[in-house]
């Protein structure tokens, strides 16, 4: 086993030490990563850090939607051609980047920066729903395009308690069988809402 | 399928383009590990990015036997205590943090900096061979701790016969069934060396 004591260079263990800060990298890999970028020439270890740092002093977010941007507006909400009266509430920029790669959502978005999660410690407050209900009056369709697990199904109870008064229709994404799925390894509770759910087949 | 042309901010594409440079991170890890950054307090992105950057600025090489050092000597070779006449040639830095963890070797080392492989376009002078040749007449035993696998093989027999005329004894690791191991699972060229190889019995 590696010891953290015994690092050879301390400009190498600091490395190390961030390194091994990210989600899912350990001691031993981060070791390997800071030891691949060593053996690299210094500018593209500049490059690399710099493109790093520009996370923290080039990335700003859209004052509507609260998507990353690089400036005050996303390229969505100052997109003319979308439909700005549908919003599409959604977790996090990534599922944002998830929904336009399938190239089937022509309205707008709102980032919620998070679900409501008593365990992690994120309550209502947290998230961006006060700008979201400030937004919702002038929207035809919010759809509520959150995880199908408890924390998802609770962020979008609440929301719906707090837009509803709006008039506008509230929708959620459809849940059941995945495209290709194979009906004997479907959950029981998929299986019952996609039974519950269907639809009338059009050939 | 997330597509590289849809990142919504360029600071977030160039970082997720340079983190997806290292090795088994692949554009869909280095967003995630990109977003992950961006949720962290720009102080703390600023101190990675400064992390990584000392890797280019404040990592030596020991003048003596090439490992990673803080100067111009690292702290084994200046460490008087140890067996300045026994030398360890490993292939990398990690090699000698691997035995320096073990806590059972008091000699010296030599980082070849990689290994003959004609498949990777390696040769003989990409290697700090010349330099161990230089160290070996003042020394008395070479310790060739290299893979096991056929470029740790050719490149042990090289290094044999560029010393072998200095007179000092060379040496390799002990190859055989790992602690622990099972029998049965033993390949047979491992479990072979093994019997060639044995040992009296000491209880």
């Amino acid at each position: 086993m590696l010891q953290t004591e015994n690092y050879p260079s301390k400009a190498l263990r600091d490395a190390v030490d961030a390194i091994s800060c990210l989600p899912g990298v350990g001691h031993r890999s981060a070791l390997r990563l800071a030891l691949h970028l060593l053996k690299q020439p210094a500018d593209k270890i500049h490059h690399f850090a710099s493109a790093v740092s520009g996370l923290a002093d080039n990335v700003h977010y859209c004052k509507t939607c609260m998507m990353v941007s690089d400036g005050d507006k996303c390229s969505i909400c100052a997109d003319q051609r979308r439909d700005h009266s549908t919003i599409c509430v959604v977790e996090s920029v990534r599922d944002v980047m998830s929904i336009e790669a399938t190239g089937q959502y022509h309205g707008v978005y709102h980032v919620l920066g998070g679900i409501i999660s008593p365990i992690a410690g994120t309550g209502p407050s947290d998230l961006t729903i006060k700008q979201l209900k400030e937004r919702v009056n002038a929207s035809t369709e919010v759809i509520l395009a959150l995880s199908g697990d408890v924390e998802g199904e609770t962020t979008a109870f609440y929301i719906y308690r707090q837009i509803q008064s709006s008039g506008c229709k509230v929708t959620t994404l459809a849940r059941g069988l995945g495209f290709g799925d194979e009906l004997e390894y479907a959950d029981a509770i998929t299986l019952g809402r996609s039974i519950l759910n269907r639809q009338e087949f059009k050939p």
